[in-house]
């Protein structure tokens, strides 16, 4: 059964029937438009887009990977804000060939990742087009100021929640053919980063917060800038674990230096990067990784870095 | 120039340049995810997707209108609601050759038409793909309970806001290579809702609301399924103006046959079609065309609708 065996109507249908409601959603789909219910604070809102070929490889994700992908990346942006996801929204186009079976399991990965974060799909769209494109859109709300990339200090403490350089590594081993270690290419393949350690960072005092979804040294870069400081990154604090050691052996990279270019490096893992004033004490699971000081860009032990920064997406 | 020539992040930096503030986005782009100002009321959110081919052609359409016509169509749900318009999210999914005065020109549009409805475009997203893809989403505010598709009751009485079938009527002359009357072009182009009349409907006492984007009839079927109730329309309420007259004529079918079913069927105007309780005083802008009643279905002049009824995406 394809998606155009079963029409537009049909597949909303079919997709509305796998998804839970919740008392936050007051009109789900099927309406013109969703409706939540009212909370105090300030409302977030942020928009990813995900193409075939370019973000996701259906040989080498299931869609059910691709689906809790999609959703972690958007969630994540909102929790980088300190806020609680609420919902998404999910625009889905695709070839009338595509199976329903695989549109789906999509939307069973969106709402399993929202579940994690405390929040449901309660609308969105579905076109035909030529190659399967997803937009989603999150939803959150705060409860106090959001935490920027603007405010870090001199002075501040780095830190991150959640792992780094997983999915970097995790795509290295797919483009490679290998299939071990099998944990980097699941975090490659479906991140799971820690939602409710961002409105922790806001409770905090976080004086500014980022999720790495470009790289770490490129995603500092951003917090540096917008906040007219310079961010030190040491590298003795950022432990490459046996699977990234073990990913680097494997591609015949022994030793740390592979592994610390994915930390520093990789991309979608979606830890969250937060700066703290001097003395805040932090839960365990923070990792301190520097500092912040006066100047501009970011320093790795002290220098400043040089190696390939981010992604471009038309680059 | 292209978007290739300029990257991600001078795409955005160039799409930033063009959009007004407001004082409702208290974080726009530049950060993790968009900060809206606290409303008492509940959220109104919805998405829709636009593929180059199927929603627009970029040698029918200038880029002012595609995006003009995005946020309309977006707009207009959140109106259909009986909510007034926020924010829009933006994602622009498009070639590395697409020239950076085509993207800049359609978020000019969708700038435009966000300031008719009182919204800012407050975040979003680009990447690459081989051909153009456009996600909006709208978010709004309720001051009450949302007017749904589901409260239609027998005895009420079925109005409209807007035009209805100008858009068909502009995308058949556009179709046999003809420019006149440029209005009907003009409103296949770039549809102008009136977005006002959503909460006005609200504040009279609708109890159904759905805007007309697939066809009067079909989406008034949507109306009548969810409502348990049948709808009619009496074709004499529908007089076609002198414009649809002229492209029927123009088409070589005078007579009033096509200018009707161009009003009966023709989605994409966006006009909003409400039910109200039997004796509300509607405003002038509201044309009365028909009732509930008991039964279920879409009757014209008193018999059910037999027509092309609406569009599937898939179909």
């Amino acid at each position: 059964m394809t998606v155009a065996d079963l029409g537009e109507f049909g597949l909303i249908a079919a997709i509305a029937a796998r998804l839970p409601r919740d008392g936050t959603t007051i009109v789900g789909i099927g309406d013109d438009a969703a409706v939540l219910a009212a909370s105090p604070g300030s409302q977030v809102a942020t928009m990813d887009l995900l193409v075939e070929g370019r973000h996701f490889r259906r040989d080498w994700s299931r869609p059910e990977d691709v689906g809790g992908k999609a959703a972690a990346q958007n969630l994540a942006d909102v929790a980088a804000m300190g806020a609680t996801p609420v919902a998404l929204l999910v625009g889905l186009a695709a070839p009338g060939d595509l199976p329903v079976a695989w549109a789906v399991a999509l939307v069973d990965g969106l709402a399993a990742e929202c579940a994690r974060a405390g929040a449901t799909v309660a609308g969105g769209d579905v076109s035909s087009a030529d190659t399967i494109m997803i937009a989603v859109t999150a939803l959150g709300k705060l409860a106090g100021a959001p935490v920027t990339r603007a405010g870090a200090r001199p002075g501040d403490v780095l830190a991150v929640v959640g792992v780094l350089g997983h999915s970097a590594a995790g795509l290295a081993l797919l483009s490679a053919g290998l299939a071990e270690p099998a944990s980097l290419i699941a975090a490659h393949r479906w991140p799971r980063p820690v939602y409710q350690a961002g409105p922790e960072a806001a409770a905090l005092g976080a004086t500014s917060m980022i999720d790495v979804s470009d790289g770490l040294v490129a995603d500092l870069a951003h917090v540096a800038q917008a906040s007219g400081a310079g961010i030190g990154i040491d590298t003795a604090r950022l432990a490459p674990g046996a699977d990234l050691e073990a990913a680097a052996a494997a591609l015949s990279e022994p030793g740390p230096a592979l592994a610390l270019r994915w930390m520093l490096t990789g991309g979608e893992d979606h830890a969250l990067a937060a700066t703290f004033p001097p003395g805040t004490r932090l839960p365990a699971h923070w990792t301190v990784l520097g500092g912040v000081h006066e100047g501009h860009g970011v320093q790795v032990d002290g220098r400043p870095w040089a190696g390939p920064a981010g992604w471009d997406h038309f680059g």
